[in-house]
């Protein structure tokens, strides 16, 4: 460890303000779609938000690279280039009409990092490398963590073929589009191998409000929630006439209704014995070409998200979600088509790293609280692949994925002095 | 009351089945649109309907007028012209993809009654008209009985200006379509004076199985719902994140199963109490241009109609919901927008006409049961006019509404006979 007092890596993030808030407008500008920004994965938004992350890491003199999948590498070299590096990233894509802040922040920290540790003069033992990552949002292609995954050459089957559900076409074409080389990917052919990598960090806004809460500015992540989801699922009843007698029907859109308040019972408990878990629903309606005010429902359709930080805790909601299904199709005469099923697993944070953050915010006097992700996140496909990994979040005002979502550069500036010391600590 | 054996109206009546499978097959080709009819209000499925039903009426000698909502009147001449007359009628519209007999059957029903008393060579002491009806599916301008109640001179304030779901235009420019008269509606010009009518019948098939499990043909009308509605209502919650935690959640979606379920038990304690009524939620659903696999709704969209036999339940049921609202909005943090609201008075049945139609399927050896009606009909707009008013309904394998909608011609032709019945003893 170099000799830099804790104050002096604060004082020097801090300097890079200017740079960290101008980088930020622009990408702001790039991603303008009001109400918001999007930054649509393999198209314009996130194209123009990595040409400009690049344009920034060239001013800072990093060296860039772009893998199969178009991710973006600008590294900053270590003393010895054989040694593992590590990795900082998160991603520059963005949900429709999103927040400019939640992925585009880890990468503007990554930058704003490397270049305090330079005006400190401190050169790393191992090559630092941000990485803007493609794809992670799964609403637009349904599948998540596409770019670290390309990058980690573990792309699940048939990913390259699924549909952006706004372009319909492929997500082969898409890579195409922005100068990517699907075939490679198909190949299994990875840009990072997992064993040359020393850690994988990364900064993300808190996508919910117990920074908030809490009242402390930066967050120390437990671990990644895994999950299953059911992005297709549907209901068949019966559609029938509005004066049907209650004992006669089989009311799709009722068993969905009946569904959700069971799924939101799961939770309460789930809550009240104080074992974190998220369950959400996000799509949910009867069928536009059938309904009316006259009609009872014979067609319902949802998607359900369903996260938990402990593989034992998914495998017990998966087996309660069955059961709930299986009690409504019973008492109401309905059928349940679950569609596809998707998998992720819990993203294990690691100890080591872990402790080393909460003591590099001690350190510089940054206060923090202990917070289990609310999210799912590039991190976990790193620790999947068992590259060791740790998350900062940064406190975040009005919740993520919606053009409200708020953070400060004070905070945002934080969040970068406790990567920065770690970084200072571990590799300089 | 002629002196004519119950059996020979039987065998009257029965004698018009090649007519009335003539008819029902022609409204089928006219209206055929794969899975079922669409007979669209002022357009071009109810037009060809019009069209045939007036031929046929024609070939039976009977005189045809038309008025200003452009419903049909088909009429033979009773004995004394200046006497109050009695309407048969019921709507020649269906739902998108609904079945051939709602509405339909009790047009051919009145043709088939004038044909069998002609042949019993009975004439009545007054006029009797077959009324085609226009626009009684309420799912397509969302009002009710447009056309009987533009006839009686009661239609809504505004009602002319609403615009067909599917084609955008407005009731009136549809109504000059088919060459009626909407400057004289809007005036309020009537064509049919209460005073001026001694009795209003309709026959139609039931829109629930209650017949099917009773094993009867033919059921007694004991009264037509009164309802409330809320075509567009909408719950506005926050949009958010899919991992944050439920504490700080206002899921509109949530929010919207909570009510679905909360007025599915309060009709399940209705029932319990043998009070009859029923509601339902034909809408049901996020926005789907906001919603997503993995974001919170923060807005959510229903319908919902409440229908009940005595004014006040309906009162209850109203307040009930109102509070059922209320407690969502406080412990989910979201708010309720009702939109407009719709209400339709319960449609008394006369009890002379009930007693008398009782009595004429006993005369004639037909099982009846007593139902309350399970839908609306253009039967409660005469009654809310002050007509004397009475339903005879027929048995339906498999609801309405709906392509797969049952009734077979031998429980058309028990139907029609109990009202060729009353016909016969109270005019003839």
């Amino acid at each position: 460890m170099a000799s830099v007092e804790a104050a002096a890596i604060h004082v020097a993030v801090t300097a890079q303000r200017p740079f960290a808030a101008g980088l930020f407008d622009q990408l702001r500008r790039d991603g303008l779609d009001a109400p918001g920004v999007t930054r649509d994965p393999y198209g314009p938004g996130e194209q123009r938000a990595h040409a400009s992350v690049a344009a920034a890491a060239q001013s800072l003199g990093l060296a860039l690279e772009r893998d199969a999948g178009a991710n973006l590498y600008m590294t900053r070299a270590g003393l010895d280039g054989a040694a593992p590096r590590v990795v900082i990233g998160s991603h520059l894509d963005s949900v429709p009409h999103g927040g400019n802040f939640d992925g585009a922040a880890g990468v503007v920290a990554g930058l704003v990092a490397l270049s305090a540790l330079a005006a400190l003069g401190l050169t790393p033992a191992c090559d630092i490398t941000v990485m803007g990552i493609r794809a992670e949002e799964s609403i637009w292609f349904q599948v998540s963590y596409i770019g670290s995954r390309g990058a980690l050459g573990v792309l699940p089957d048939g990913a390259l073929d699924v549909r952006r559900i706004d372009t319909g076409r492929t997500l082969a074409e898409h890579i195409a589009d922005c100068g990517g080389d699907a075939a490679a990917l198909r190949a299994g052919r990875r840009f990072l191998d997992p064993r040359q990598l020393r850690a994988y960090l990364e900064l993300h806004i808190e996508q919910a409000p117990s920074l908030m809460e809490a009242g402390r500015p930066v967050a120390i992540c437990t671990g990644i929630p895994g999950n299953f989801r059911y992005p297709d699922a549907r209901i068949e009843g019966s559609h029938d006439h509005v004066g049907l007698p209650r004992r006669f029907r089989r009311d799709a859109a009722m068993a969905g209704a009946e569904f959700a308040m069971a799924v939101d019972r799961l939770w309460e408990q789930y809550d009240a014995r104080g074992i974190p878990m998220a369950a959400t629903i996000g799509r949910f309606h009867t069928d536009p070409a059938a309904h009316g005010l006259t009609i009872v429902p014979g067609a319902f359709h949802f998607s359900l998200d369903v996260r938990a930080y402990d593989e034992a805790v998914l495998v017990e909601l998966d087996a309660a979600v069955d059961a709930i299904i299986a009690g409504i199709e019973q008492c109401r005469g309905v059928r349940f088509h679950r569609g596809a099923k998707a998998r992720a697993a819990v993203g294990v944070v690691d100890p080591a790293i872990r402790a080393a953050l909460t003591e590099a915010a001690a350190a510089v006097g940054i206060p923090t609280i202990d917070l289990g992700s609310p999210a799912s996140h590039d991190a976990a496909a790193f620790a999947a692949c068992g590259v060791p990994m740790g998350m900062i979040f940064v406190r975040n005002a009005n919740g993520s994925h919606n053009p409200s979502e708020t953070m400060t550069l004070e905070d945002f500036l934080d969040g970068t002095t406790v990567l920065t010391r770690w970084l200072a600590e571990k590799l300089c």
